[in-house]
Protein backbone atom coordinates (compact mmCIF):
# COMPACT_ATOMS: atom_id res chain seq x y z
CA UNK A 1 0.00 0.00 0.00
CA UNK A 2 1.50 3.45 -0.99
CA UNK A 3 0.68 6.17 1.63
CA UNK A 4 1.23 9.92 2.58
CA UNK A 5 0.09 9.21 5.73
CA UNK A 6 1.85 8.10 8.71
CA UNK A 7 1.14 5.31 11.15
CA UNK A 8 2.34 6.37 14.54
CA UNK A 9 1.42 3.50 17.42
CA UNK A 10 2.30 3.71 20.84
CA UNK A 11 3.41 1.00 23.24
CA UNK A 12 4.13 0.43 26.53
CA UNK A 13 2.91 -1.36 30.22
CA UNK A 14 0.54 -0.66 32.97
CA UNK A 15 1.19 3.49 34.01
CA UNK A 16 3.98 3.65 31.43
CA UNK A 17 2.26 7.70 30.47
CA UNK A 18 1.13 6.70 27.42
CA UNK A 19 -2.15 8.65 27.11
CA UNK A 20 0.22 11.83 27.92
CA UNK A 21 2.10 11.37 25.25
CA UNK A 22 -0.15 10.87 23.24
CA UNK A 23 -1.10 14.34 23.59
CA UNK A 24 2.04 15.72 22.98
CA UNK A 25 2.77 13.50 19.78
CA UNK A 26 -0.57 15.15 18.15
CA UNK A 27 0.68 18.45 19.15
CA UNK A 28 4.46 17.20 17.15
CA UNK A 29 1.90 15.63 13.74
CA UNK A 30 -0.26 18.30 13.79
CA UNK A 31 2.83 20.98 13.79
CA UNK A 32 4.20 19.41 10.75
CA UNK A 33 1.08 19.97 9.05
CA UNK A 34 -1.22 16.43 9.63
CA UNK A 35 -4.28 16.53 9.81
CA UNK A 36 -4.06 13.58 13.09
CA UNK A 37 -6.57 10.71 13.85
CA UNK A 38 -6.24 9.50 17.11
CA UNK A 39 -7.13 6.44 18.01
CA UNK A 40 -7.34 2.69 19.72
CA UNK A 41 -8.41 -1.09 19.38
CA UNK A 42 -11.67 -1.17 19.18
CA UNK A 43 -11.88 2.42 18.26
CA UNK A 44 -15.64 3.02 17.69
CA UNK A 45 -16.02 0.17 14.78
CA UNK A 46 -19.52 -1.37 15.30
CA UNK A 47 -18.15 -5.22 14.47
CA UNK A 48 -14.65 -4.80 16.32
CA UNK A 49 -16.57 -3.47 19.48
CA UNK A 50 -19.28 -6.64 19.17
CA UNK A 51 -15.85 -8.80 19.02
CA UNK A 52 -14.66 -7.03 22.01
CA UNK A 53 -17.62 -7.35 24.19
CA UNK A 54 -17.32 -11.41 23.66
CA UNK A 55 -13.77 -10.91 25.08
CA UNK A 56 -14.70 -8.89 28.05
CA UNK A 57 -17.82 -10.63 28.82
CA UNK A 58 -17.35 -11.48 31.78
CA UNK A 59 -19.22 -14.73 31.77
CA UNK A 60 -16.83 -16.41 28.91
CA UNK A 61 -14.50 -17.73 32.08
CA UNK A 62 -13.71 -21.01 29.66
CA UNK A 63 -11.96 -18.35 27.28
CA UNK A 64 -9.52 -20.16 25.59
CA UNK A 65 -6.02 -18.12 25.21
CA UNK A 66 -6.22 -18.47 21.81
CA UNK A 67 -9.69 -17.81 21.17
CA UNK A 68 -8.93 -14.66 22.63
CA UNK A 69 -6.08 -13.77 20.93
CA UNK A 70 -7.94 -14.76 17.10
CA UNK A 71 -10.26 -12.26 18.53
CA UNK A 72 -8.32 -9.54 19.26
CA UNK A 73 -6.88 -9.91 15.37
CA UNK A 74 -10.08 -9.87 14.56
CA UNK A 75 -11.06 -6.78 16.13
CA UNK A 76 -7.50 -5.30 15.10
CA UNK A 77 -8.60 -6.08 11.56
CA UNK A 78 -11.90 -4.72 11.24
CA UNK A 79 -10.42 -1.12 12.82
CA UNK A 80 -7.72 -1.32 10.66
CA UNK A 81 -9.84 -1.58 7.49
CA UNK A 82 -12.75 0.94 8.15
CA UNK A 83 -10.63 3.76 10.48
CA UNK A 84 -6.46 3.21 10.09
CA UNK A 85 -6.00 2.54 6.23
CA UNK A 86 -8.38 5.49 4.78
CA UNK A 87 -7.25 7.99 7.26
CA UNK A 88 -3.56 6.88 5.80
CA UNK A 89 -4.60 6.67 2.47
CA UNK A 90 -6.04 10.32 2.86
CA UNK A 91 -2.36 11.49 3.67
CA UNK A 92 -3.55 11.73 7.27
CA UNK A 93 -1.32 10.58 10.44
CA UNK A 94 -2.85 8.19 12.45
CA UNK A 95 -1.77 7.73 16.03
CA UNK A 96 -2.94 4.74 17.86
CA UNK A 97 -2.67 3.51 21.57
CA UNK A 98 -1.66 0.01 21.23
CA UNK A 99 -1.31 -1.99 18.20
CA UNK A 100 0.56 -5.30 17.10
CA UNK A 101 3.07 -5.30 19.97
CA UNK A 102 0.59 -4.80 22.88
CA UNK A 103 -0.77 -8.45 21.62
CA UNK A 104 3.02 -9.44 21.14
CA UNK A 105 4.47 -8.39 24.35
CA UNK A 106 1.04 -9.44 26.39
CA UNK A 107 -0.43 -12.46 24.98
CA UNK A 108 2.84 -13.94 22.52
CA UNK A 109 5.79 -13.43 25.43
CA UNK A 110 3.98 -12.83 29.02
CA UNK A 111 1.80 -15.00 28.93
CA UNK A 112 3.40 -17.76 26.90
CA UNK A 113 1.54 -18.17 23.48
CA UNK A 114 4.51 -17.35 21.38
CA UNK A 115 5.94 -14.08 19.86
CA UNK A 116 6.16 -16.23 16.27
CA UNK A 117 2.79 -17.62 16.54
CA UNK A 118 1.06 -14.25 17.86
CA UNK A 119 2.63 -12.57 15.29
CA UNK A 120 1.76 -15.15 12.01
CA UNK A 121 -1.92 -14.36 12.64
CA UNK A 122 -1.63 -10.24 13.51
CA UNK A 123 0.45 -10.89 10.08
CA UNK A 124 -2.58 -12.13 8.65
CA UNK A 125 -4.94 -9.36 10.15
CA UNK A 126 -2.90 -6.51 8.93
CA UNK A 127 -1.78 -7.56 5.83
CA UNK A 128 1.26 -5.19 5.29
CA UNK A 129 0.29 -2.05 7.24
CA UNK A 130 2.61 -2.09 9.64
CA UNK A 131 3.12 1.22 12.03
CA UNK A 132 5.56 3.71 10.28
CA UNK A 133 7.28 4.02 14.38
CA UNK A 134 6.47 2.95 17.38
CA UNK A 135 7.19 4.52 20.24
CA UNK A 136 7.91 2.09 23.20
CA UNK A 137 7.33 4.02 26.57
CA UNK A 138 9.82 1.72 28.91
CA UNK A 139 8.70 1.79 32.31
CA UNK A 140 10.27 -0.32 35.16
CA UNK A 141 6.88 -1.91 37.08
CA UNK A 142 7.83 -0.10 40.24
CA UNK A 143 7.21 3.35 38.60
CA UNK A 144 3.94 2.20 36.32
CA UNK A 145 2.19 0.93 38.84
CA UNK A 146 2.62 3.86 41.06
CA UNK A 147 1.94 5.95 38.55
CA UNK A 148 -1.81 4.03 38.68
CA UNK A 149 -2.33 3.86 41.79
CA UNK A 150 -1.82 7.47 42.65
CA UNK A 151 -4.43 8.33 39.54
CA UNK A 152 -7.69 9.13 41.33
CA UNK A 153 -9.10 9.06 38.02
CA UNK A 154 -8.95 5.53 37.07
CA UNK A 155 -9.78 2.96 38.29
CA UNK A 156 -7.56 0.17 39.25
CA UNK A 157 -8.20 -2.96 36.82
CA UNK A 158 -7.45 -6.69 36.60
CA UNK A 159 -4.26 -6.19 34.94
CA UNK A 160 -2.65 -3.53 37.82
CA UNK A 161 -3.27 -6.30 40.18
CA UNK A 162 -1.12 -9.19 39.16
CA UNK A 163 1.95 -9.41 40.54
CA UNK A 164 4.83 -7.42 39.58
CA UNK A 165 6.18 -10.91 38.00
CA UNK A 166 3.26 -10.19 35.15
CA UNK A 167 4.69 -6.88 34.40
CA UNK A 168 8.14 -7.65 34.41
CA UNK A 169 7.17 -10.39 31.65
CA UNK A 170 5.64 -7.61 29.60
CA UNK A 171 8.61 -5.54 29.38
CA UNK A 172 10.72 -8.80 29.00
CA UNK A 173 8.74 -9.20 25.77
CA UNK A 174 8.65 -5.48 24.35
CA UNK A 175 12.41 -5.36 24.88
CA UNK A 176 12.41 -8.50 22.83
CA UNK A 177 10.59 -6.91 20.30
CA UNK A 178 12.70 -3.70 20.17
CA UNK A 179 15.76 -6.25 19.29
CA UNK A 180 13.60 -7.41 16.45
CA UNK A 181 12.34 -4.59 15.05
CA UNK A 182 14.81 -1.98 15.41
CA UNK A 183 14.28 0.48 12.71
CA UNK A 184 10.50 0.52 13.78
CA UNK A 185 10.52 0.62 17.13
CA UNK A 186 12.12 3.33 19.62
CA UNK A 187 12.42 2.70 23.40
CA UNK A 188 11.86 5.73 25.22
CA UNK A 189 12.58 6.15 29.09
CA UNK A 190 9.55 6.78 30.68
CA UNK A 191 11.05 6.53 34.10
CA UNK A 192 11.69 9.98 33.69
CA UNK A 193 9.79 13.50 34.60
CA UNK A 194 6.95 13.92 32.18
CA UNK A 195 8.33 17.18 30.85
CA UNK A 196 11.71 14.39 29.93
CA UNK A 197 9.25 12.28 28.79
CA UNK A 198 7.41 15.06 26.33
CA UNK A 199 10.56 16.65 25.05
CA UNK A 200 12.10 12.92 24.33
CA UNK A 201 9.28 11.91 22.30
CA UNK A 202 9.24 15.53 20.61
CA UNK A 203 12.57 14.72 19.13
CA UNK A 204 11.99 11.35 18.04
CA UNK A 205 8.79 11.96 15.84
CA UNK A 206 10.18 15.16 14.70
CA UNK A 207 13.39 13.27 13.47
CA UNK A 208 11.60 10.78 11.72
CA UNK A 209 9.58 13.25 9.91
CA UNK A 210 12.90 14.52 8.99
CA UNK A 211 14.24 11.96 7.89
CA UNK A 212 10.92 10.64 5.81
CA UNK A 213 10.77 14.23 3.92
CA UNK A 214 14.58 13.56 2.82
CA UNK A 215 13.68 9.99 1.31
CA UNK A 216 10.89 11.26 0.20
CA UNK A 217 13.06 14.59 -1.73
CA UNK A 218 16.01 11.86 -2.89
CA UNK A 219 13.33 9.93 -4.67
CA UNK A 220 11.70 11.86 -6.88
CA UNK B 1 -1.68 -35.10 22.48
CA UNK B 2 -2.07 -38.83 22.87
CA UNK B 3 -5.34 -39.89 22.42
CA UNK B 4 -7.48 -43.00 22.00
CA UNK B 5 -10.28 -41.44 20.18
CA UNK B 6 -11.03 -40.73 16.87
CA UNK B 7 -11.45 -37.78 14.61
CA UNK B 8 -13.54 -37.80 11.56
CA UNK B 9 -14.42 -34.39 9.79
CA UNK B 10 -17.18 -34.65 6.65
CA UNK B 11 -17.06 -31.77 3.69
CA UNK B 12 -17.73 -31.28 0.46
CA UNK B 13 -20.44 -28.90 -1.19
CA UNK B 14 -23.81 -27.79 -1.16
CA UNK B 15 -26.25 -30.41 -1.27
CA UNK B 16 -23.37 -32.91 -1.05
CA UNK B 17 -24.92 -34.88 1.19
CA UNK B 18 -23.22 -34.67 4.50
CA UNK B 19 -26.33 -34.99 6.89
CA UNK B 20 -27.20 -38.58 5.72
CA UNK B 21 -23.24 -39.36 5.30
CA UNK B 22 -22.59 -39.00 9.21
CA UNK B 23 -25.91 -40.73 10.34
CA UNK B 24 -24.46 -43.62 8.09
CA UNK B 25 -20.91 -43.05 9.70
CA UNK B 26 -22.00 -42.81 13.10
CA UNK B 27 -23.79 -45.77 12.64
CA UNK B 28 -20.10 -47.52 11.48
CA UNK B 29 -18.23 -46.09 14.13
CA UNK B 30 -20.72 -47.79 17.24
CA UNK B 31 -20.67 -51.13 15.49
CA UNK B 32 -16.70 -50.52 15.86
CA UNK B 33 -17.76 -49.85 19.67
CA UNK B 34 -17.05 -46.44 19.86
CA UNK B 35 -19.30 -43.77 22.01
CA UNK B 36 -19.91 -41.44 19.08
CA UNK B 37 -19.93 -37.58 19.53
CA UNK B 38 -21.43 -36.21 16.33
CA UNK B 39 -21.24 -32.00 16.54
CA UNK B 40 -20.91 -29.31 13.94
CA UNK B 41 -19.52 -25.71 14.54
CA UNK B 42 -20.18 -23.67 17.03
CA UNK B 43 -21.40 -26.65 18.53
CA UNK B 44 -23.53 -24.96 21.13
CA UNK B 45 -20.22 -23.74 22.73
CA UNK B 46 -21.55 -20.31 24.25
CA UNK B 47 -18.71 -18.42 23.39
CA UNK B 48 -18.29 -20.13 19.86
CA UNK B 49 -22.01 -19.61 19.59
CA UNK B 50 -21.24 -15.71 20.15
CA UNK B 51 -18.79 -15.28 17.78
CA UNK B 52 -20.78 -17.00 15.74
CA UNK B 53 -23.69 -13.96 16.38
CA UNK B 54 -21.28 -11.46 15.13
CA UNK B 55 -20.07 -13.29 12.27
CA UNK B 56 -23.98 -13.93 10.89
CA UNK B 57 -25.79 -10.59 12.01
CA UNK B 58 -26.59 -9.11 9.15
CA UNK B 59 -25.88 -5.68 10.20
CA UNK B 60 -22.36 -6.08 9.88
CA UNK B 61 -22.00 -5.71 6.06
CA UNK B 62 -18.91 -4.22 6.18
CA UNK B 63 -17.47 -7.48 7.70
CA UNK B 64 -13.64 -7.84 5.98
CA UNK B 65 -12.94 -11.38 4.49
CA UNK B 66 -10.13 -11.62 6.98
CA UNK B 67 -12.18 -10.55 9.94
CA UNK B 68 -14.68 -13.53 9.23
CA UNK B 69 -11.59 -15.94 8.44
CA UNK B 70 -9.96 -15.33 12.11
CA UNK B 71 -13.59 -15.20 13.66
CA UNK B 72 -14.20 -18.35 12.32
CA UNK B 73 -10.84 -19.49 13.41
CA UNK B 74 -11.77 -17.85 17.08
CA UNK B 75 -15.16 -20.07 17.35
CA UNK B 76 -13.13 -23.21 15.75
CA UNK B 77 -10.75 -23.18 18.57
CA UNK B 78 -12.88 -22.54 21.60
CA UNK B 79 -15.17 -25.26 20.41
CA UNK B 80 -12.13 -27.94 19.75
CA UNK B 81 -11.32 -26.72 23.77
CA UNK B 82 -14.71 -27.43 25.08
CA UNK B 83 -16.05 -30.20 23.19
CA UNK B 84 -13.91 -32.39 20.94
CA UNK B 85 -10.43 -32.72 22.65
CA UNK B 86 -12.51 -33.66 25.63
CA UNK B 87 -14.12 -36.25 23.60
CA UNK B 88 -11.39 -37.41 21.66
CA UNK B 89 -9.32 -37.98 25.38
CA UNK B 90 -12.34 -39.65 26.80
CA UNK B 91 -11.57 -42.04 24.03
CA UNK B 92 -14.55 -40.97 22.36
CA UNK B 93 -15.00 -41.28 18.34
CA UNK B 94 -15.78 -37.50 17.47
CA UNK B 95 -17.60 -36.40 13.93
CA UNK B 96 -17.83 -33.03 13.33
CA UNK B 97 -19.93 -31.97 10.06
CA UNK B 98 -17.52 -29.38 8.34
CA UNK B 99 -13.46 -28.43 10.15
CA UNK B 100 -10.83 -26.52 8.96
CA UNK B 101 -10.84 -27.95 5.11
CA UNK B 102 -14.11 -25.92 4.99
CA UNK B 103 -12.25 -22.19 5.77
CA UNK B 104 -9.27 -23.66 3.32
CA UNK B 105 -12.22 -24.39 0.57
CA UNK B 106 -14.01 -21.81 0.64
CA UNK B 107 -12.27 -19.08 2.21
CA UNK B 108 -8.81 -19.46 1.28
CA UNK B 109 -9.56 -20.93 -2.22
CA UNK B 110 -13.04 -19.95 -3.57
CA UNK B 111 -13.36 -16.48 -1.88
CA UNK B 112 -9.35 -15.70 -2.68
CA UNK B 113 -8.14 -15.37 0.79
CA UNK B 114 -5.40 -17.87 0.28
CA UNK B 115 -5.28 -21.64 1.45
CA UNK B 116 -1.73 -21.40 2.93
CA UNK B 117 -3.07 -17.94 4.65
CA UNK B 118 -5.90 -19.49 6.09
CA UNK B 119 -4.33 -22.47 6.82
CA UNK B 120 -1.56 -20.64 8.94
CA UNK B 121 -4.65 -18.85 11.75
CA UNK B 122 -6.10 -22.53 11.52
CA UNK B 123 -2.97 -24.00 12.57
CA UNK B 124 -2.86 -21.85 15.75
CA UNK B 125 -6.15 -22.18 16.43
CA UNK B 126 -6.29 -26.20 16.13
CA UNK B 127 -2.58 -26.22 17.40
CA UNK B 128 -2.14 -30.08 16.34
CA UNK B 129 -5.43 -31.33 16.21
CA UNK B 130 -5.99 -32.65 12.85
CA UNK B 131 -8.85 -34.93 12.11
CA UNK B 132 -8.01 -38.66 11.66
CA UNK B 133 -9.74 -39.09 8.57
CA UNK B 134 -11.95 -36.57 6.50
CA UNK B 135 -14.12 -37.80 4.31
CA UNK B 136 -14.81 -35.32 0.83
CA UNK B 137 -18.23 -35.76 -0.37
CA UNK B 138 -17.41 -34.93 -3.95
CA UNK B 139 -20.36 -33.42 -5.54
CA UNK B 140 -20.82 -32.02 -8.85
CA UNK B 141 -22.19 -28.24 -8.13
CA UNK B 142 -25.21 -29.21 -10.85
CA UNK B 143 -26.48 -32.05 -8.76
CA UNK B 144 -25.83 -30.98 -5.73
CA UNK B 145 -28.01 -27.33 -6.03
CA UNK B 146 -30.93 -29.82 -7.79
CA UNK B 147 -30.67 -31.99 -4.48
CA UNK B 148 -30.99 -28.70 -2.35
CA UNK B 149 -34.04 -27.40 -4.55
CA UNK B 150 -35.77 -30.99 -4.35
CA UNK B 151 -35.08 -30.70 -0.50
CA UNK B 152 -38.25 -29.14 1.03
CA UNK B 153 -37.45 -29.43 4.42
CA UNK B 154 -34.13 -27.24 4.08
CA UNK B 155 -34.72 -23.70 3.06
CA UNK B 156 -32.91 -22.56 0.23
CA UNK B 157 -29.33 -19.98 1.74
CA UNK B 158 -27.40 -17.70 0.90
CA UNK B 159 -24.90 -19.94 -0.26
CA UNK B 160 -27.00 -21.94 -2.33
CA UNK B 161 -27.63 -18.77 -4.80
CA UNK B 162 -24.76 -17.84 -5.34
CA UNK B 163 -23.27 -18.66 -9.42
CA UNK B 164 -22.81 -22.32 -10.00
CA UNK B 165 -19.49 -20.89 -10.44
CA UNK B 166 -18.49 -20.14 -6.80
CA UNK B 167 -19.60 -23.59 -6.00
CA UNK B 168 -17.26 -24.67 -9.06
CA UNK B 169 -14.52 -23.03 -7.08
CA UNK B 170 -15.48 -24.88 -3.96
CA UNK B 171 -14.70 -28.11 -5.60
CA UNK B 172 -11.12 -26.86 -6.82
CA UNK B 173 -10.54 -25.94 -3.25
CA UNK B 174 -11.61 -29.15 -1.96
CA UNK B 175 -9.89 -31.31 -4.70
CA UNK B 176 -6.33 -28.98 -4.00
CA UNK B 177 -6.94 -29.85 -0.21
CA UNK B 178 -6.80 -33.65 -1.52
CA UNK B 179 -3.88 -33.64 -3.54
CA UNK B 180 -1.96 -32.29 -0.53
CA UNK B 181 -3.58 -33.88 2.37
CA UNK B 182 -3.67 -37.59 0.54
CA UNK B 183 -3.51 -39.39 3.67
CA UNK B 184 -6.04 -37.83 5.78
CA UNK B 185 -8.70 -36.86 3.29
CA UNK B 186 -10.66 -39.41 1.69
CA UNK B 187 -12.74 -38.53 -1.46
CA UNK B 188 -16.42 -40.48 -1.82
CA UNK B 189 -17.97 -39.58 -5.44
CA UNK B 190 -21.37 -38.12 -3.80
CA UNK B 191 -22.86 -38.21 -7.31
CA UNK B 192 -23.98 -41.57 -6.59
CA UNK B 193 -26.94 -43.20 -5.47
CA UNK B 194 -27.10 -42.23 -1.82
CA UNK B 195 -27.29 -46.44 -1.06
CA UNK B 196 -23.71 -46.40 -3.07
CA UNK B 197 -22.55 -43.36 -1.30
CA UNK B 198 -23.04 -45.05 2.30
CA UNK B 199 -21.43 -48.52 1.32
CA UNK B 200 -18.59 -46.04 -0.10
CA UNK B 201 -18.25 -44.30 3.31
CA UNK B 202 -18.71 -47.67 5.40
CA UNK B 203 -15.95 -49.12 3.37
CA UNK B 204 -13.18 -46.54 3.72
CA UNK B 205 -14.35 -45.63 7.61
CA UNK B 206 -13.82 -49.76 8.25
CA UNK B 207 -10.37 -50.23 6.15
CA UNK B 208 -9.07 -47.21 8.39
CA UNK B 209 -10.86 -48.64 11.36
CA UNK B 210 -8.79 -51.67 10.50
CA UNK B 211 -5.44 -50.12 9.84
CA UNK B 212 -5.52 -47.83 12.72
CA UNK B 213 -5.77 -51.51 15.16
CA UNK B 214 -3.60 -52.88 13.32
CA UNK B 215 -0.73 -50.49 14.13
CA UNK B 216 -1.37 -49.84 17.69
CA UNK B 217 -1.11 -53.87 17.39
CA UNK B 218 2.16 -53.74 16.22
CA UNK B 219 2.84 -50.77 18.21
CA UNK B 220 2.69 -53.12 21.46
Amino acid sequence: MTTTGFFVTVEGGEGAGKTTAIRSIEQVLMQAGYEVVVTREPGGIAIAEQIREVILDKNNVTMDGRTEALLYAAARRQHLVEKVRPALQAGKAVLCDRFIDSSLAYQGYARGLGIDEIFDINRFAIDGTMPDLTLFLDVSPEVGLARIHANREREVNRLDLEALSFHEQVRAGYRQLLERFPDRIIRVDADQSESDVVRALSDVVTDRLHSRNTTKQNSV
